[in-house]
């Protein structure tokens, strides 16, 4: 079984109706936010590699995502030159830290959650990168997002795939529901701003 | 100018004579740290792009080191797999740390002497790295170590180009002065074990 094979439904719900309409109103600071998940992205990936250095299999996968990642967050840039949108710091929405509040601090539960926090992430943008990639009004940007929908379902499988590896199949799966129902309600109350993950 | 065409002369003092034959007595050791080092340079770029958001200049380049950064790191990594290295953590020298310790809290200080000990730390990488793509008794490892040299120099000249673009000339050159100082003293103090950075 490889990444891109893997069908899992992580998501508990589908995202609202009003996000769409409310990040088309707001293209240029999405991206900019797009910009910022991505170098995100990039760190959480090299944190997993720091905290765990002996894992073979996470690391060679991981180096990947993060190298992908990369290379995502300099095309995102660029479409942010090409716009003449400049790069500026922006106040980030609680998903991820709430989320990451739900992270047990002992191990091995601390890398189960991580893996499952992080599919999860990945997931929720595989999902909105698809929406834009279909609604979004310039046809060459709705290319580009749709262009990194593979991707993100790629590295959503990979930490998956890491989870399932390292533990028992039914405790992932146990565990994946219960974070993917907070994912669920975090995302019930919407950011005040319009992001990637509001 | 550009990076490559930089001739700057970081460093104050060469590696001591002892540390070349230290490390080719222990290959196996010293490939598993540069492994660390790699991860730990592309962690740095991040870093940068994390607390300067807005340079552009730092985030396109700071973004290209971080993707060569990985790819060595891949590299190593498969060089470690080849010998029958286990990938595991290792007690990291003092030198990083107290090179960091240097850090003025202040901005622009701060990003003047961050900058400034990147590039030390990569020169320094550079110079051993040299040493062993001369001296290293496998051929193949030897070519590789080599190979690795031309984008370390670059790496150094990148940290150093940002600096002289922020800052008064005559500023970098005392402070990089004091700093590469305190670089050469560091390293007078070996450390008890073999390391790139010992």
């Amino acid at each position: 079984m490889t990444a891109s094979t893997v069908r899992i439904k992580l998501l508990q719900a589908p995202t609202r109706d009003s996000w769409l309409p409310e990040v088309l109103a707001n293209l240029e600071t999405v991206l900019l936010d797009h910009s910022h998940c991505e170098r995100k992205a990039a760190s959480t990936a090299l944190n997993f590699m720091f905290r765990y250095p002996s894992n073979e299999s996470l690391i060679h996968q991981l180096t990947q995502i993060a190298q992908e990642e990369l290379t995502h967050f300099a095309q995102v840039n660029q479409w942010l030159t090409r716009l003449g949108i400049s790069l500026a710091p922006l106040n980030a929405p609680p998903y991820a830290a709430q989320l990451k509040s739900q992270i047990r601090r002992q191990e091995p539960w601390r890398f189960l959650d991580s893996l499952l926090i992080s599919a999860l992430i990945e997931a929720r943008s595989h999902e909105r990168l698809g929406l834009l990639g279909h609604a979004c009004p310039n046809p060459e940007l709705a290319k580009f997002y749709r262009s990194l929908m593979a991707s993100e379902a790629r590295h959503y499988g990979i930490y998956w795939l890491l989870a399932i590896d390292a533990f028992d199949r039914e405790l992932v799966d146990q565990r994946l529901t219960e974070l993917a129902s907070i994912e669920a309600q975090i995302l019930e109350t919407p950011f005040s701003e319009p992001r990637i993950h509001s």
